[in-house]
């Protein structure tokens, strides 16, 4: 009999937070009990799950007493002053924000590729950015078949990566067509950051602020997290990383090298029959990952593959995904399962 | 004095003929005559140009006696047709559409990069693929100064290089915004292919119809013309074209393998100091070039320049213009001038 979980959920009515609440009762996590945590001043007020009315807890240190697992998408600054609190107190923190996805002791896990370093929490599980969790599970059955040496990536990021005030300014400013340039932009490319600029009939290459080596924040989780969740840290990564106006979905542009050279039906072998992946690749019958489909759905699609021209061990990729599925609230559930599985919890 | 011109127009109704027509004013090319060509059923209609109405007459061989240069932009058969014709009656043909873009003896010209190609004509010159031109332009400061070895892009194409009804399309849809995936779509990725799908919060890897090779005819185009214009039959060059929901200006993420090393001062200065460039670069004002702010503007824009982080002959750009002038337009009429300064018409 599969153990039952005592649950706690610390962002509960944010954008990943309500899609972890809907996947635990969808994919039948086995919820022993579940308590919702959030700051004081929403404490008291009622969530509903599972067609159950919960009352907010305020998040504080004790309130994680008898908890197994705790899952946190409240933002870096509450993961820094309660998830080591939490784990003090015996629950397992599989963590959503950056906060410490490049510390050593904590594990950073998508587990059709890494599940074996779950063994090693200290208690914090890391939950990779969204962009990198869909790009590597789709690198690593060739990684594991062909080796791999070089990945460079452009990305095609949707609005809802930046919240549901991203999804909003998308969407007034395009019922505001004709104004053009001129509409009203107070939200992307970063909230805090000092210009905004329209994201409707626009892109915008730039998410995250600048870091002083001219990459941006979410570029270098890019490149960072792919070397530590592939345990690769000599690995080529470099990224571009680019806002389109979309509302959910993430899309890459990817070429990679891989260490020996592999036929085309050998690279769609290694992704048709790897987990988490659809192989959505029909050049006949124009089939290929789009944004829009992916939307709701959990796997990764991957399409567009094609032997470079040049480069015998050149590929290029298409790799598609819905960035708060398997990009957040999925691959968190999915440690739990993992953990639930490997009896780490 | 400058030679006066007797100028005649193929498809000046369409996207590119008409702003070929306001470009001619606008940069006061010396147009001694001009005449207006089109199919049978649009000859004996009106057409204005510079405040003064003209008479559409029928694209037939005979029309092109007196010309010097002809604009053609009617579509590759209609170039196919009449191409030859007008250039044995002593027109110079400048020929918007793919038809003779690969032929040998067709110089394929973006003056910044190969002007010297202009006088080897045979009475056509072919204007390369829109995201052709920005790219080869961005990258010849470059390559003259560090040598070029390998190029890697990925296309955020607009949807005005489809034409008028693509952009209707992308309006129509964005104004249907609730109804999500199951909008109405008769027109991308490609009108004449087997199915259609959403632009409007979506992207769509696919330009122009498949090859048997896994590649998209744009991507090839990409490929093939950039080695021509450059004159580097072994140049390594991939390509990846996607479409986005923008009205116009496209916008590409390229990386680049020099031969020399290069500081980044040497980079910025290079593109800095380069004809047709825009260097749009400031990391800490948030300054990078976008498609919004492109539109309607002349030069090719060039920013997010980093120096790749393992290999330090790589180098990251970004590169925006508005496809409709720098990708056709503009650089046809920029071909007429180049020829008019080198005595070549």
């Amino acid at each position: 009999m599969t153990k039952q979980v005592a649950v706690a959920i610390v962002g509960a009515t944010g954008a990943v937070g309500s899609t972890i609440m809907e996947r635990l009762v969808s994919r039948n996590f086995p919820v022993k009990s579940i308590k919702f945590l959030a700051s004081a001043r929403s404490a008291g007020k009622p969530i509903e799950f599972n067609d159950e009315t919960h009352t907010i807890e305020e998040a504080k240190p004790e309130a994680f007493e008898g908890v197994d697992v705790a899952f946190f998408s409240a933002g870096g600054s509450v993961s820094e002053a309660l998830a080591e609190e939490a784990a003090k107190r015996g629950a397992v923190v599989i963590d959503n924000t950056s906060h410490f996805r490049m510390a050593p002791n904590v594990p950073l896990v998508v587990p059709e590729v890494n599940r074996g370093a779950l063994k090693e929490h200290n208690g914090i599980i890391a939950n990779p950015n969204c962009s990198t969790i869909q790009m590597v599970a789709a690198l690593q059955p060739l990684r594991a078949a062909y080796g791999l040496t070089s990945v460079i990536v452009s990305t095609y990021q949707a609005v809802s990566g930046s919240g549901i005030a991203a999804i909003n300014e998308l969407k007034q400013q395009s019922s505001e067509w004709e104004k053009g340039k001129d509409v009203e932009a107070s939200v992307l490319p970063v909230k805090g950051d000092k210009k905004h600029f329209p994201i409707a009939r626009n892109v915008i290459p730039q998410i995250d602020v600048f870091e002083e080596n001219g990459f941006t924040k979410e570029e270098m989780k890019m490149i960072n997290e792919t070397k530590k969740i592939m345990s690769m840290p000599d690995l080529h990564v470099a990224a571009t990383c680019v806002r389109v106006p979309v509302v959910t979905g993430h899309s890459e542009s990817v070429y990679i090298e891989l260490e020996q050279e592999a036929t085309k039906e050998q690279v769609f072998e290694a992704l048709r029959t790897a987990p988490g992946l659809v192989l959505q690749d029909d050049i006949t019958a124009q089939g290929y990952p789009m944004p829009i489909f992916a939307e709701g759905e959990d796997p990764v699609y991957v399409g567009r593959i094609r032997q470079d021209l040049s480069n015998k061990r050149g590929w290029h990729l298409w790799i598609v995904a819905d960035n708060l599925l398997k990009g957040a609230a999925l691959n968190s559930i999915q440690i739990a399962e993992a953990m639930l599985e490997d009896n780490l919890l």
